[in-house]
């Protein structure tokens, strides 16, 4: 079911499969928009949510969008802000016309409805927007996912009424936990509106968050070759590499997640060898480069030793080199294995690449 | 007495006036080196106390030295460890032999005497090396005065004695606080030893710590220019732009201080047009660059907007590009003072930047 795409955008064309690096705040933490460039991703991720708090998403298109904002010139994709919304818990209340929430930074009430996600991400600018789903809490029972995906349908017909600028398009998020029958529901709701006016691609949500991992892949492998061919297929929030590699052998086109510099921020590197633990002692007097299979500016440049004294001391630079090498390591996964594709050499990359992170002690 | 000048280390030349960025741990404070080579200082300082406990001189040496632990190829200066071990007030015995101190990390016991203090540099491979002086604690009487820079003669001795790599210079160290006759009966003594055996350069030490600035700058006025003229003056842990400008009108070369990165992460920026404390309201919606006369990555790429929402939602890039800035600022200054002295306009171009630095709201 692998696949290697490309599609396009106003900022530029995306080939996949990708991993598209996380930009909260207007900014891929601790990176320099100089320093993204030549990580090289395809696409990154700005979040609605946040950016619709503050600086606040009119300021920003004052400004001249997100990209002029932050400086990155490449494609930007934004969230509906529904993920965030709806993981506030008891700041938060649902009804058909939208969410009610107060603000996690100063308590302040907000309205997020479908039309104003489709607002704050025509505001920003963003080249891909993601259409406003209802994120069930959890595992729910069948009826109450159902009824969850009902009003998900109901929010996309709002969203694709909703005016976007000329150079975004929209992408419909498909839900249903790990139980197929319904995803496959919701998929032929979605593709009666797609009938009328195509959106330009299709997402997985839902998964990812908190179910068991087999239950996951299950329902990858059964359900993601289902969705239309022609259109990019996004695994929202997704993730390690063990689960990208799974995703591109199911036919996933695009990723994004927090985890490569999150982790990095923790000291945790992805290597071609498996994982890395810099605190541990036993990097402190290491000569080697971090991954000898990386050509990242943090691996060609310093020592285990000297990312091992960096954490150890507390420094900024920690993080920074940190998650350049991390996003290095799962955007290059991403290349790699669009290559392999195109090269048809497929099954034998992620054979090797699985073989490789069982080194023992990287 | 303002002056260009220029000399040699392994590790390339060095133009005059010139501000060293400090990078006390192995790392100036949220920049890569190749941050720090756009930046373009002549010359980084790094801590021989920091460096000396963590990660270990001897380790940094099996690594083939500072430079090459902390990717920088330019010239590295390293301060002697006196003035933190001085600082670390009751953790600290002084003897004629050195200095017992314990560690303010762990609380582990060791000795800094002019001997270990030049192991340490040695073992860290910098191209200037200063000689371990005592650093009197604030302002002394002068019977102590004189006792401590008796002290430091015979500690300057010392240092010279020991074998440093053939690539090094050694650098001593004035003191006398602000007591003119002072400066000049230790520059004496100094000199004595300097006619045996050359020092590569002469250092200001103990000004800019708590003493009124009417003070520093009257000694600095009328103490700098009984400085050896052929050989680089470093007026030590200075700092302002104001400080720096003054400086170079009194013929020092070289500074060092941690003022601009540290200023930097507390949103305190350094501009042509005078101080912008970037987490003003005021900068909220600003489309304007940060200085519109500077041009570092920071300001040819971000307004200030960017960098105001950067610090108030507390992002990682905040310290970084604030830093490049502060650090781009104060390293231009000094190239632009040495270029106006190269060019004979010195005195218009100190006029016309102390001008410029009273503009009301920059």
């Amino acid at each position: 079911m692998a696949r290697a795409g490309r599609f396009a955008t106003h900022h530029g064309a995306v080939s996949t499969p990708a991993f598209m690096p996380v930009g909260t705040q207007g900014t891929v933490k601790g990176i320099t928009p100089a320093q993204l460039e030549e990580i090289g991703p395809q696409v990154i991720l700005g979040n609605t949510y946040h950016l619709g708090l503050r600086p606040g998403d009119a300021l920003v298109a004052e400004l001249g969008g997100l990209h002029a904002f932050m400086g990155w010139k490449g494609p930007i994709l934004t969230d509906s802000g529904g993920f965030q919304v709806f993981s506030l818990a008891s700041l938060r209340r649902i009804s058909e016309e939208g969410v009610a929430f107060r603000s996690h930074i100063d308590g302040s009430s907000h309205f997020l409805s479908p039309e104003r996600s489709m607002e704050i991400q025509r505001n920003l600018g963003s080249d891909i927007v993601m259409a406003l789903d209802e994120c069930p809490a959890g595992r729910l029972e069948r009826p109450k996912l159902e009824a969850s995906m009902a009003r998900t349908t109901r929010w996309l017909e709002r969203c694709r009424e909703f005016p976007l600028a000329e150079h975004q398009g929209l992408f419909a998020i498909n839900q249903g936990g790990t139980l197929l029958d319904l995803r496959k529901q919701h998929l032929e709701e979605m593709l009666e509106l797609d009938a009328r006016h195509p959106f330009q691609g299709f997402a997985v949500g839902g998964l990812s968050v908190g179910e068991p991992k087999e239950e996951m892949n299950a329902t990858l492998a059964e359900f993601v070759h289902t969705l239309p061919e022609d259109r990019p297929r996004y695994l929202m929030g997704v993730g390690t590499p063990e689960d990208l590699l799974f995703g591109i052998e199911q036919g996933v086109d695009l990723f994004d997640c927090v985890l490569p510099t999150r982790e990095a921020r923790h000291g945790r590197l992805l290597t071609s060898r498996g994982r890395v633990n810099i605190k541990n002692a036993r990097h402190r007097e290491s000569p080697q480069p971090l991954d000898p299979d990386c050509s990242c500016y943090t691996c060609r440049t310093f020592t285990r030793a000297y990312l091992h004294h960096l954490f150890r001391v507390g420094e900024l630079l920690a993080s920074t080199l940190n998650s350049i090498h991390n996003l290095s390591y799962t955007v290059g996964l991403t290349r790699a294995a669009r290559l392999a594709l195109l090269e048809n050499r497929f099954p034998d990359f992620a054979r090797r690449t699985r073989d490789n992170w069982q080194t023992e002690e990287p």
